[in-house]
């Protein structure tokens, strides 16, 4: 248990922690799992009332503050003060906890032998992990995206243990446009020579960058694009109007958004993330409704998760009996505005939250 | 000049058509140009009344109806016993124009060598070659997207010589969201081994395939690709949920269109092409309003083009003074929707077509 740091977002500790084998829904079983786990603030309280579980979209890690910095401490959605944040891992993923760059029983890397995994697998690891940590339930999970699938997971599967979920950004399944472009990425990475078929000894960072810069197409709202690039040249230089080398200010920013991400991410844990978002479907799994509380935050502007269809996944949340609700954040980030404007997400879910079951305040409320 | 057909299309001839060197936008001369031409139905009439130019979007020729069945013929939108229907392969292209894959005068390919070329290029290549075969007028232009681009092109730089410019799915210029999908589909190309710079001798099929199947994503409406494949697997066989390597039916159509594509589409050709779109604006270019007729058609679910945004481009031609109105197309297929929907958009157009000047009638009014 590593101590990171004290400061106004309260302490923080972090822990790698040994689940064991985990069956996934697959059938296959993982062996020695671990999960990376980063707490902030107050110790949980045995009732769960004082947590808040934040896990985590594609790119981000147990260190929620690392990329959502509004989610918490001075400012943020929840007083430290009062809460405990909980960030994990994602099984599958590159950042603490076991994925294809893990080391399998025989001593190598998993590789592309890393099987298949689903939210509903990723979902089950953090809670073998919660509960080594002494939590059982918590009050509120919220995140988007890849993380908004796993709180709409956390709802479906445990509706007794969690007391409400706020799922921005995201549907009840991934549609064809979304499996489309999870593909093609997938397919930008395979083109690398360096990829070996997940064999790589040296990272395939040109396919990954690729990879990362077609999602990004879909992470900002095109009036952003629009507005901060135009068709202006390449501002590093270049006349795009003269020589077929030169690029457009936009095609600079994703490949920045590209170089970036290529440091510090793994093209196995990609491919395998992104399918879990693919498998992604809890339409027609009819179970009574659960006890926790549903709102489906759509954004203006998102070229991914369209709010018009976030709020028809509400509304048929709501038709299967779960107290279900819809609220819209206004942006003009598009997908990424839940990141980009914490304090107006804030003010969306006021109301929400100030009714929520646990104690504490919310800060910007 | 070959005459390819006789049928209830009429007479088709085809012509590859010398016009010299052509003075590009960016001052570089490029000598020997030539270009395909494909002329269906009547004898064009010395004053062009009867001449429908319809130049192509990116992955077409000048064989229109091999591209726009429906633009045609019987139960087209141009009856070609009346109508003189003209294509001609882009400037850059590679379907019989001067393009990457000609040979330079040192007798090698351009290659990578070939300049920049602008839509005002593509546009005076195309008015040499119709000069050349005895048109210098014409009643109607009319295409979508890089051909709607060269369409609006010819209002602009020839109001005398157009009678109405039918400018569908495309802007006046291109927003930073579409070049951005442009880069990355270039990119796509460039990270094939096989690229070599552009002086490939194997072509780069492998990006050239990402690159359509990245385009592609744009070019049909999300509920099109819902209602067509939703999350199921690929028909031809695989479980996603199983492994990694299987794919779901929308990435076996994806992959199938890019299959298809590399078989005929040249490499450098593409980013030539996309380049000559990214580069398009012809906003803020002050000049008398012209006399050629101008409808922008905007088409339900477009992905690429939204018709929001074709809207406001028509509405402010109309406020620089230019006859310019807007028409919707109600179509379940987005971007795509003005090739698959002929008779629907024959319906949008009917009072345009039979109020203009050309004689003869139109298929479907």
């Amino acid at each position: 248990m590593t101590s990171l740091a004290q400061g106004d977002i309260g302490a923080v500790v972090e822990r790698d922690v040994e689940i064991g084998a985990l069956e996934l829904a697959s059938g296959e079983t993982l062996p020695d799992v671990v999960q990376r786990v980063t707490r902030y603030g107050c110790e949980p309280l045995p009732d769960g009332s004082n947590v808040v579980f934040v896990p985590h979209a594609l790119s981000g890690s147990s260190r929620v503050l690392e990329w959502w910095d509004g989610i918490a401490g001075a400012g943020g959605l929840f007083d430290t003060a009062q809460w405990c944040v909980v960030g994990i891992n994602v099984l599958g993923g590159c950042y603490g906890s076991t994925g294809p760059s893990s080391l399998a029983p025989d001593g190598r890397r998993w590789g592309p032998r890393f099987p298949v995994v689903t939210i509903a697998d990723i979902v089950e690891a953090e809670r073998g992990a919660l509960l080594e940590i002494g939590i059982e339930r918590f009050a509120t999970v919220i995140s988007g995206s890849l993380g908004g699938q796993q709180a709409l997971q956390w709802a479906r599967a445990h509706p007794d243990l969690v007391g409400q979920a706020i799922v921005v950004g995201t549907f009840d399944h991934l549609r064809a446009q979304g499996i489309a472009q999870n593909g093609v990425a997938r397919d930008a990475i395979r083109l690398d020579p360096r990829f070996e078929g997940g064999w790589y000894e040296e990272p395939p960072i040109d396919g990954l960058r690729l990879a990362r810069a077609i999602a990004t197409l879909t992470y900002k709202s095109e009036d952003l694009f629009e507005r901060r690039y135009g068709n202006r040249a390449d501002r590093a230089g270049g006349d795009p109007s003269r020589s077929l080398d030169a690029r457009f200010d936009v095609e600079g920013y994703l490949a920045h958004q590209g170089d970036v991400f290529v440091r510090r991410f793994d093209a196995n844990s990609y491919i395998t993330l992104t399918r879990a978002m693919d498998l992604f479907d809890l339409r027609g799994r009819e179970r009574p409704a659960g006890r926790t509380r549903l709102t489906f935050v759509g954004i203006e502007g998102d070229q991914l998760y369209s709010p018009q269809f976030v709020w028809s996944c509400a509304a048929r949340w709501a038709e299967a009996g779960w107290d279900s609700e819809y609220r819209h954040l206004e942006s003009d980030h598009g997908h990424d505005g839940f990141l980009a404007h914490p304090q107006t997400l804030a003010a969306v879910l006021r109301e929400g939250l100030e009714t929520a079951r646990p104690p504490g305040t919310l800060k910007g409320s």
